[in-house]
């Protein structure tokens, strides 16, 4: 496999085979090494306050996080000389949030949400990713920072 | 009502009636202003990491998210003089996250885990809370620090 | 005075009479609702490590928690009707940083430093800000992300 | 030397021999891998906020930013088999700030600060601190937390 069928598969792993990405409906729609893009329909399930009837704050944070991973994840790939199973599975055990910082700047409200991210600092063990979240109409909902181990 | 019976019937709601809470089985343990405590239950839909078996950080994000903002609800509702419920609503009505940083300290795994909050900035208008989230055994799975709105 | 006149006048009383930036030498540069600039030289009484001459994070973390007041301070004196001295003074008396993030991206080494800010959430009471900053050579050195009270 | 004596050699090199901590005025006090102590006295010159003479956010930031990294550096000699000086310095050369978040939480009023450290996480590539600064009296002025580069 070519870095792009591996990364295809990683992201249909992730979005197909982890329990808690599809309770929440979060489809990774790119994986790439320049900004990565997750992508999730409003559910009732998803409302953190009944009255206002607007995403609970962690649903927002989950998504920024997964974003932000992938397109960590997509870097470590992309500086892979072996792309042997065993060793894409190795390289990427070594991936994990290591802080996460989410502003909410508007409330979470809208039919379908676009998350992306992209690498602001990459090293060979750490790396940080700026992230934002928008609504279908391009509202504004939050803004993300992460800092990833990734080596 | 007094102010005991009001925050138990709001733990009661925000445990019973938020969807995203019930979703992940977020239990309201706590309502006090000098402490809050949120608790939930392992379940194989929270995981994020299928090959290790551990929680999403999007889970950790939400529970932090909501024992900070019980904590910041507990000073409003202790501030009020009017206890009436057009008062709480309308007071509660202006809570919100305004962000939130997320620490992982450990690989979120375990049967129960226990999330805790405390204010360290009580203000009129904002307030800020700063979380823990230990396991059953007592391990320290994440620390968090919120800034809320609260008037 | 405009409010062309009352920023510029902020402006010079920020850089020429608040001991701190006098002592790091950070001049405010652009004053303005969208975008606001802090700039500062190099110099050795920065350095926050003498092995590497690099600068110490607290002075990014200074020109940081400025360029984001500064636009902050810029979108307060935007919403006043009453330009008056006494209630520019009333209003910006309120102007004060919650929470700061700063993320180290480079060594910080360069010849002059140039920060920038611009408002990611405008409210009436609380602003959000996001920060860069680079050197003279266009090297990304940091970002931040600041919350302030602004009412 | 053994351990002690390295902690003391260093806590002394960085106090009296780092520019931006003498322009401070930042004492290391403390220098231990369970907690650090990093102390300084008001000063006019420090001021950012000359109509409340109140501390520099930057100063602040400052005083947390190195009492965090004393207390990861504290770990990094704690870990060390080797205490040559060649080794140290190697070891040490790794060290760096990644991510700073500081919490405001009271104006910077006082005769002497007194800010604190501890680890809440270590690893042998990133470590993650807490931090707290309170006046003389035992105000609590600021929070901190900060994820340090250790190896």
């Amino acid at each position: 496999m070519n870095q792009q069928q591996v990364c295809q598969q990683i992201a249909d792993f992730w979005t197909n085979k982890m329990p808690f990405n599809q309770l929440l409906g979060l489809k990774i729609t790119q994986f790439d090494r320049t900004k990565s893009e997750v992508r999730f329909l409003w559910q009732k399930q998803l409302i953190g306050n009944p009255l206002q009837n607007i995403l609970h704050g962690g649903v927002t944070a989950a998504a920024l996080d997964l974003v932000g991973g992938v397109v960590a994840a997509a870097n470590i790939i992309d500086n892979l000389d072996d792309l042997s199973e065993k060793n894409i599975q190795k390289s990427l055990g070594k991936l994990g949030t290591i802080d996460l910082r989410t502003d909410f700047l508007r409330p979470g409200r809208g039919e379908e949400f676009i998350a992306t991210a992209c690498i602001i600092r990459s090293g060979n063990k750490v790396a940080v990713a700026r992230m934002e979240m928008h609504n279908e109409k391009g509202e504004h909902i939050a803004f993300g920072t992460g800092t990833y181990m990734v080596g």
